[in-house]
């Protein structure tokens, strides 16, 4: 039996596979960004390790746990979130394939080794700094949104350190940071291989960006077809549908 | 009375606006590209002057000239599309508005000046020089298609310069390019601002890119709405036919 501490509640993960997984409004909910990214990914299926960065409560790694069947390691600096993503882990009895790390995404190279992964995901704090006084109050979600311990350029370092030669790294970030993203992505030898963007409607500009680099790649980038979560009518398309209950 | 040359014809450009152009399978005819940077670009409507680098028959200029009374010049390298484009202008009775220059644009910052334009659009050869042997036995097209007098590096550098402070720079190329113009833009003090993904169909991969910098702006990117040039039953778009036979 697991515990839940303060306001924590169980929600369903992928209603239908059974996945569920603890949150909370006060700490970390996870977002449709997690699972949009959980989605686009390319995992190794049989062989390899995957890494999650920023992983919160663990949401990525239990979503690709239903993809892969690799060990997956998840690394959080908030100690409060790192506790629930262990807690995560033996709620669904995934202990033989997921584990969770606390420390910092900088340490990470030190701590687990260069080039050691096959893959590495990565949803970090999209939003700048702000000033004391304007940002969130509440420290664990501040931490989780603004870039107050970890810029892009740390993440993108980071992601491209632990990755293998020839490894993928995968990122979900806001369009407007397309530019950053591509910049740092060769600065750090992550060739872009793979964009996907989702606009909320048709007719609507894009409000996520999804890409994907290779450490060392060769210059090759396919643009998907764009993803649009609802449709005209404000409902969940069907395909979007699919990804929230199926993890397709 | 314009006078046609070999196999040139005359094709509408804009039927409903009467606006005809001379084209050439030969030599050149313009492409989709064309018209969907044409249509995607920022333009000053009353003040400020436009080029159009790598203009070809003319045929952004001429559908500029519908969007904006400013006035627009193009360059072209090749001396028999330069003949083509000055009768472009004829025909359509656009001499008060359009002129054309004949040279490389390499050249042109110091025959036209550093940062006198608001608008700069490039609809740049796309593909890398292949071997001799390799390339398009049709020198008029070859050049056009091919990086052969003007790589990606050299287009965007002319843009840049010949850009005002301030002043918009638009391109149309293809996806997997995104990553190496992002790079250029921001390497010449481009700042990548809007971003339009163009899909053959509605769940298929983008296969042209337009792109919009700002001269010295501020990161500020938007990605538009994806644009559809197709229906599922392979008819263009009801978006697309407006573009083609309005310019809108």
């Amino acid at each position: 039996m697991v515990k839940l501490k303060g306001d924590e509640r169980i929600d369903f993960l992928l209603a239908e596979e059974n996945m569920r997984i603890i949150q909370s409004d006060q700490v970390f909910a996870f977002s449709i960004d997690a699972v949009l990214l959980a989605r686009f990914t390319s995992v190794p299926r049989t062989r390899g390790k995957i890494l999650d960065l920023c992983t919160g409560n663990g949401v990525i790694p239990l979503f690709l746990s239903r993809r892969s069947n690799v060990s997956i390691t998840g690394v959080e600096i908030q100690e409060r979130l790192y506790d629930m993503a262990v807690r995560n882990i033996e709620l669904n009895q995934l202990e033989d394939q997921l584990d969770m790390v606390h420390g910092d995404l900088k340490d990470m190279p030190k701590r687990l080794g260069n080039g050691k992964y096959d893959l590495v995901t990565c949803n970090p704090p999209y939003f700048p700094t702000p000033a004391n006084d304007k940002r969130n109050s509440n420290e664990h979600l501040a931490i989780a949104r603004h870039e107050i311990y970890c810029s892009l350029e740390d993440a993108v370092k980071a992601c491209s350190r632990l990755t293998k030669s020839g490894g993928k790294v995968s990122m979900v970030h806001r369009p407007g940071r397309l530019a950053d993203i591509i910049h740092l992505f060769r600065k750090y030898q992550l060739e872009p291989k793979r964009i996907q963007l989702v606009h909320p409607k048709q007719g609507k500009e894009a409000n996520v960006l999804l890409i994907e680099g290779a450490r060392d790649g060769k210059p090759d980038l396919k643009i998907l077809p764009p993803l649009f979560t609802h449709k005209e009518n404000g409902e969940y398309s069907e395909e979007f549908r699919e990804i929230l209950y199926h993890g397709k």
